[in-house]
């Protein structure tokens, strides 16, 4: 079924049929902020010393098929695994031997949790978390050519392209349903006739996240009472910013909520805990009205994911201030280390004690067993493992990924490439990584790319699917507000391995559902 | 009471509220298509050869003051300027009788009277019209120290800005109201204290008037019969596309029409009339999807208003190509040419024939003066003329701009050059350009502008006031819809004579009514 759907999609483009959709797809784009900064490798340096240009994020020309029970599947389940890595997150101690046994290989994790343990040692002063989540699945084709929801990735800190995903879709959704009565905006083929990509409230959802959350904060910790905000902590020199924006419009407009933007580094100059104050709410100055201090609900963190964002003390000390504040933290730094691939892999282990079923204890044990359902085969790389195995064995390595504890990309090693960078590294080392089997897409998908720099590619692609969730819970386990909504469709060429759409080796698309 | 309005506004900004505001608005523009393509003058060549890049448009960090008084008039008088001026094209022989007297000086009214006189020939087939016209003005200062409304310019053809000024609206609305409760984003200003600039209707008005033609044009006149569309004619390198945009997506999307967009040079390759029907339908085949032909109802000029744009006769072949279609123009060649300047000099004639009135007859008097009042003195070059003295004598130059017929600015002549610039062309040309007197702006208006290249820019400034309106008319006189709504601030920098907003010299503004 798979197969055939994709063997002769998308339809071909004349010239003219081309420059048509290029046209119209760069100029929707910018009327409608589905737009990036550029980055400099498309912008002479010297030139926009003011950083005011633009241009389109990378996107398909199509809306790119996937399979129907797959998408529904993974929307169905978002709403559990929201709730599963909020009871992991709760379970201190379960976590904790997870990143102990991480401690002596990465640095990372080991200075993500001395944050904690400082904080804990002072005692927290806030039991609300927030997650805004994203679940990252492939459509895995079994050989029977049926296909199989697969997780690819939990990601439990700044998930991103809610925003510009759910432009994607109003743009393909406008793409095929105009001129009305009359739709000629693409060459004609059974998939596009009548039918439009799922609805896509990623905007919507994140937003209500973080207005459950400033609403759950309560009343102002200070006295006098001060207005209370929601802040974006965000890196200084981000690209993706009208993802971002999009979030805090809706914020501003349809919940309105006060959002200020932070970058990481002026954290400790902008924003600051009284002393005197042992509810340690945390107080933000707007540079541009100093005589303004307003109390910060919700830090929702769009920084501070990633290991180069720490370049010195200070930054530890910033995020350490963050987290010790009253402000409910999106995510804490505990819900960040549950998005470890060691926390993955753990769950997955088809033999020993069976985690899942005890976060998950009192679920419907059908709904459970779904979700181990998308687990792919991964192994941890232990002295005599499967896993190691599996890795140093030239034939079978080329059938995985080795991921280290980090999300988002970037820092994978793939296939015949495991070998032998496992043994460019001290073996005590090995612990820091779990190998996956690779997921197998459909092998024929095709789909034509706008890159941010006007460029067009068209090619074999994999599309990864991600499903938005928002949970706001209580450390006693308790859940406020639980939401499933919006998606991401991330179509990358299949000669790339990394999936950052941010650095432009992939697009953003919408998914028509088959 | 102008003058002491202007004189502490706007608040001085200090380095952290000036970035806050420029990183504000540079943000909002992209993110709500408040933009511009690039021009070459912030682009290397050789970059950006996708064109793909676009920045904000040039706007004011602040709205600016505007007499409340002078822009209820104008709002007020739309209307009936809208019939004036579709009067005006309706009287073929009056109007005729000012083009003939500038055939022999001005070679772009002598061609457009051209096309005129060919389709009148053939006969025309369509005998309704579509006006969009902005009427342009300034708050003119009394030496009393009150303010009266003076017309700078009435535009027939390709009335721009629209769709970006009511974004420019929406952006310093957003500035003046958030974050609730507690507006911080200016400094504090007894002006910006809880006031908004007034609602900015100018897509909804526009659309709704390109709505009302297609709808009047009735039924496909092909047979079989064909989908109905509106063709928006463009400049090949325009770079104002989204302001554009902004009316073709409010025709798409809330009256459900469909719209193209044709480059000029491109209409006599992707339309055509059938020679075999009598009606002369105008056929669109779109080169995206060659199997379809769509009938235009109306033809919407954004080109073929500058000389410029007629680079050989295979320009003028498809301006009359269009004209003597059965599609509705926007303007029709009668229209444009009811722009000329000399037109405004002589409906503004204090001695001999009162043609206003002619054209506006059975109309409230009290309403037809109160339209007289808004013109400002202005002057032919006959010989004797009063105009003449002026214009030659280096001091009462000084009060005077010399304009030749085109719309649109850039052409202009100023002051202390008028009467050099006169001596230095024949005599015999004199008769082409028409003398006013300079509109007296408040003195000491200041504002702070965000160029697109982003630079920031504060300094002495006048805001020129445009007011939309667009009518829909039987060439017997008979009108079918006529309608105010929307306007465009205009701001420029005081040293700048010019007021081409898309060439960066000016920049969009909206309205602070005092
Ligand atoms: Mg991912
Ligand atoms: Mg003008």
């Amino acid at each position: 079924m798979a197969e055939s759907i994709y063997s002769n999609y998308p339809p071909d483009l004349s010239p003219a049929q081309q420059k048509f959709l290029v046209t119209f797809v760069k100029d929707w784009a910018i009327q409608n902020g589905l737009a990036v900064r550029p980055s400099p490798a498309i912008i002479p340096s010297g030139a926009d010393s003011n950083g005011v240009l633009a241009t389109n994020a990378p996107v398909t020309l199509f809306p790119s098929p996937f399979p129907r029970a797959c998408f529904e599947e993974a929307t169905a389940l978002q709403e559990i695994y929201n709730e599963l890595y909020a009871m992991i997150t709760c379970n201190e101690e379960w976590l904790g031997k997870i990143v102990e046994g991480l401690i002596e290989v990465d640095d990372f994790v080991s200075n993500l949790w001395k944050v904690h343990l400082d904080v804990q040692k002072e005692g927290y002063v806030q039991n609300l978390s927030l997650g805004l989540f994203r679940s990252d699945y492939m459509a895995h084709v079994l050989p029977t050519g049926a296909t199989a929801l697969k997780q690819v990735e939990f990601n439990t800190i700044s998930s991103s392209f809610g925003g510009l995903s759910a432009l994607v879709r109003q743009m393909h959704t406008e793409l095929l349903a105009s001129p009305p009565g009359s739709s000629i905006n693409y060459p004609p083929h059974p998939l596009l006739q009548s039918r439009v990509p799922p609805e896509n409230p990623a905007v919507e959802t994140l937003s209500a996240g973080l207005a459950a959350a400033h609403k759950a904060y309560g009343v102002s910790k200070s006295t006098p009472a001060l207005p209370l905000c929601v802040l974006f902590v965000v890196q200084e020199t981000e690209r993706n910013v009208f993802d971002q924006h999009a979030l805090s419009r809706q914020l501003k407009t349809i919940h309105n909520i006060p959002v200020f933007r932070v970058a990481s580094v002026d954290i400790l100059d902008q924003t600051s805990i009284p002393s005197s104050n042992p509810s340690r709410p945390l107080l933000y100055q707007p540079p541009h009205s100093p005589d303004s201090t307003f109390e910060v609900t919700t830090v929702y963190l769009r920084a501070y994911y990633s290991p180069d964002e720490y370049k010195s003390s200070r930054d530890w000390l910033a995020r350490t201030h963050l987290e010790r504040s009253a402000a409910i933290k999106c995510p804490t730094v505990l819900n960040q280390l549950s998005g470890c691939k060691k926390v993955q892999q753990v769950l997955a282990e088809p033999t020993g004690p069976d985690h899942l079923s005890s976060f998950l204890k009192g679920k419907d044990n059908t709904l459970v067993e779904r979700v181990r359902d998308t687990f792919a085969p991964q192994y941890d790389l232990s002295i005599n493992s499967q896993g190691r195995e599996l890795a140093l064995n030239p034939d079978t390595a080329l059938n995985h990924v080795l991921k280290p504890q980090r999300e988002g990309g970037g820092n994978n090693v793939y296939k015949a490439d495991i070998p032998g960078f496992l043994r460019s590294i001290p073996e005590s080392d090995w612990r820091g990584w779990v190998l996956m089997e690779l997921i197998n897409p459909a092998a024929n998908a095709q789909n034509v790319a706008l890159r941010n720099d006007g460029e067009v590619l068209r090619g074999d692609v994999i599309s990864e699917l991600g499903v938005y969730g928002t949970i706001l819970w209580e450390n006693t386990g308790k859940v406020l507000h639980n939401e499933q909504g919006g998606y991401l469709l991330r179509t990358k060429g299949k000669e790339v391995n990394e999936g950052g759409v941010a650095a432009g080796f992939s697009s953003l698309d919408s998914a028509l559902l088959f």
